[in-house]
């Protein structure tokens, strides 16, 4: 009998590929081990759990545990992988109540990302949170309720959340101010969900403008929407430090300015669960995230990995990238375990594509913008134009900022980005199919849109800023 | 000094090229001849006034002729050309007062399609429409009005409008029963807006669904949101004859089913308007559209043609084909403009993309369905499944039932067609693009698309199909 297939991590990629292995090879044993108690669950939600748009969190299940077994799949939580030894093939692995040695024939590095909150002082304190986890989700919609409330029937999930995390959160007074540290897209999203609540929201961004990513014209449509909706932006603050008597009172940044409150969100990125490999001979990348090949095989014979803690290959420059997102991780655990299976199956390569809801902005990026390009040797030529999402005669059109970026000389499609409240977020989707099949602008430009009243203008507005953006090109 | 560039029709082609030619080539004369009054209207925005949505035919106007003559552009209304002779590079123009022949360097037929109603006798009854043409609009708007209103003043465009027949029309009890004959774009969008007048509206489709275009399943979400929205269908029916004293009274099937209704609206396809070019020798396909090559130029030196008057290539078989819509028209005349005014540029290939709304459900197809596939000589393999528009956990999420067409061996991508309520239409331009590039199922499968809660589930729905599709080719 083979050895098993042993995943470490049983969220998007870890899960999707013991399935994929399941469904393709009945017979192969696969062993997933998570140290949680959580298994596959929806991390984006969680700012819609928070808001309240989302009731239970185990409705941000995508398998229960149960459904799990029922795949046959050997799911082992609460227990954690601490050591990997790709010569003799085995992990060993903290048990509830032992610690054991597990061989594996095939083995999958999925243990995710993890949030970064080192360089804000203070953000252990109660009161902060760093939104990444069910548990920090239920901890946080635990807060924001009444202490005369049933926290723990209120947020769901009994059977796996931190009870005594909710419960103590349940007994506090809501907080009645919010300062989120951040504008990315954990701080955008959740400052849409606090301000549900009721709170006085502030945001506070290195930079000058929110969601980075997304370019400045994303940014500055997404401030302006924050401002109407009374949130307050703290543009080009540094934050030093969150302080407190045992939990967060008061914000303080570097040049001085403070911000008393009661509740603080830290969102100022994430980094690859990878120090298990250190030792291990296992190539990472210089974000510490797992090198891999098309496949998604590490440097280590039998070992694959998948999901935010490996790299990808980027759609646009072809170089191994870290960029961890939903897709990109269902995908490639899916692929990793049909390649196990004997079904050799490329992982695909990342173009970055990501959306955010800001309030009623729809705010959408993909490839690589202008410092992008620029970073990674392009000549960039890029247009920046608002056009309507819809005939102007007909009522709902609303405008729709859409930036392209292309190479000079090659006129290659580079990458986009684009903002409006009317149908903007999925028409990105058009932009990340294009940079999947290298095309031209030119040859955006000609691609036959759809064009209808309710749903856009006969020129969509991808297509005006194609149109203008290979102008520009041939002058 | 250069002999003018002369156009033949003062819409979305005839004008797009007037005002490309005249932007590249300032000095060079131009002349558009339009048989009407109207110029560059929005044709597809007419159901949405007769809905009411749009408050008043001028506002359909991308273009005033003030607009025109602004642009130094020649523009003749009431003079229609009646003859072409690319022998002598001469147009016969009859104008309001005198016929005449007028000399080109350059000669556009933009004279686009009109309504085809003869297969249904009695379709010239008063109360009957084809509604193609502001005229049309604004007589059925007069018509749905209380005779006490001021028909003039609720349609606007006094301007060019036929005052005669508003008036008439506005005088005239409003109808409480119509009756739409076929099922395609024209009686989709045409059932929603005499709905909202609160008529009993009855459908009739010669075929066993409506709008065949996009396919079965398109067709069955869109009968089952009719019926719920209390449109009769009448499917499976031939209309024989629309009967009446003067007006439309009675509707007739071939089978004997027969309705009384007090308006019917025919919308059972359009024809080129090319009688002009007969005896020209210039070439027409079988549909009786100009046949034009890669720049749009037809068979005789120095004619082109371009919009719903002139065939172009498909995107996917190669073949010149005869599709006239919106944005290949404006696209074409664009490009018939610049290559006029000395820099020859491509008019793009048609994929047939479409999109159209049914009430609520909002419908997208493109490039070849099944039959259409078969027809074009490849060996078609087809998936339709239904997938969620949100992640399921987020409100809104929404039934979306996406159709995709691949070719066996080749395993390319042929077409495919979305309907759902939430966001459908405008995802179909991820399969407009995927076939602009020629890429393979695969390739689709593995395109790095949006993805958060409110917008797209992780595998968004054209995902979800493509991966379904990419297993069955590989059985």
């Amino acid at each position: 009998m083979a050895t098993p297939f042993v995943v470490i991590g049983g969220d998007a990629a870890g899960l999707s590929a013991a399935s994929k292995c399941k469904r393709e090879s009945p017979d192969r044993e696969v062993v997933v081990f998570e140290r949680g108690q959580w298994v596959s669950y929806a991390h984006c939600g969680e700012p819609y759990f928070v808001k309240g748009e989302v009731d239970k969190l185990e409705n941000l299940l995508s398998l229960t545990p149960a459904d799990v077994a029922e795949r046959d799949i050997d799911l082992r939580r609460g227990h954690e992988v601490v050591a990997v030894d790709p010569d003799t093939d085995t992990v060993t692995v903290a048990g509830p109540d032992e610690e054991f040695e597990q061989p594996y024939g095939d083995l999958l590095v999925a243990t995710g990302a993890r949030a970064v909150t080192g360089p804000i002082e203070g953000s252990g304190l109660d009161g902060s949170f760093p939104l990444h986890g069910l548990d920090d989700a239920a901890a946080m919609r635990a807060f924001l309720l009444d202490p005369s409330e049933d926290a723990l029937a209120d947020v769901g999930g009994e059977e796996y959340v931190d009870r005594e995390r909710v419960e103590r959160f349940g007994a506090m007074d809501p907080p009645e101010t919010a300062a989120i540290v951040g504008g990315g897209y954990v701080g955008v999203e959740m400052a849409e969900a606090l301000s549900a609540h009721g709170l006085d929201v502030h945001v506070f961004q290195r930079s000058d403008h929110l969601l980075v990513p997304f370019g400045e014209a994303v940014g500055e449509v997404v401030a302006d929407e924050f401002r109407e909706r009374g949130v307050t932006l703290h543009l080009n603050e540094e934050v030093a430090r969150l302080a407190g008597e045992g939990r967060v009172e008061r914000l303080e940044c570097g040049d001085g300015t403070a911000l008393d409150t009661d509740l603080a969100v830290v969102g100022v990125g994430v980094t690859p669960n990878t120090d298990l490999l250190d030792g291990t001979g296992i190539e990472c990348g210089e974000r510490g995230a797992v090198t891999v090949d098309e496949h998604g095989r590490t440097s280590a014979e039998g070992v694959y990995a998948a999901g935010d803690c490996a790299e990808d290959d980027h759609t646009v420059t072809g170089e191994s990238v870290w960029v961890p997102l939903g897709l990109t991780a269902n995908r490639a655990g899916r692929a990793v375990g049909s390649t196990v299976a004997g079904d050799p199956t490329p992982v695909g390569s990342i173009a970055g594509t990501a959306v955010v809801k800001a309030f009623e902005e729809e705010c959408g990026r993909v490839g690589l913008l202008e410092d992008g390009a620029r970073a990674a040797g392009f000549d960039p030529v890029s247009e920046t134009l608002t056009a309507g999402s819809r005939s102007g005669y007909y009522p709902g059109a609303a405008e729709t900022t859409v930036t392209l970026v292309a190479d000079r000389a090659s006129e290659r499609l580079l990458g986009g980005a684009i903002v409006g409240t009317d149908r903007a977020a999925v028409r990105i989707d058009t932009v990340a199919t294009a940079l999947e099949a290298d095309m031209t602008v030119g040859e955006l430009e000609r691609a036959d849109l759809a064009y209808a009243p309710p749903f856009s203008p006969v020129w969509d507005p991808i297509l005006v800023a194609a149109k203008v953006l290979n102008g520009k090109l041939k002058n």
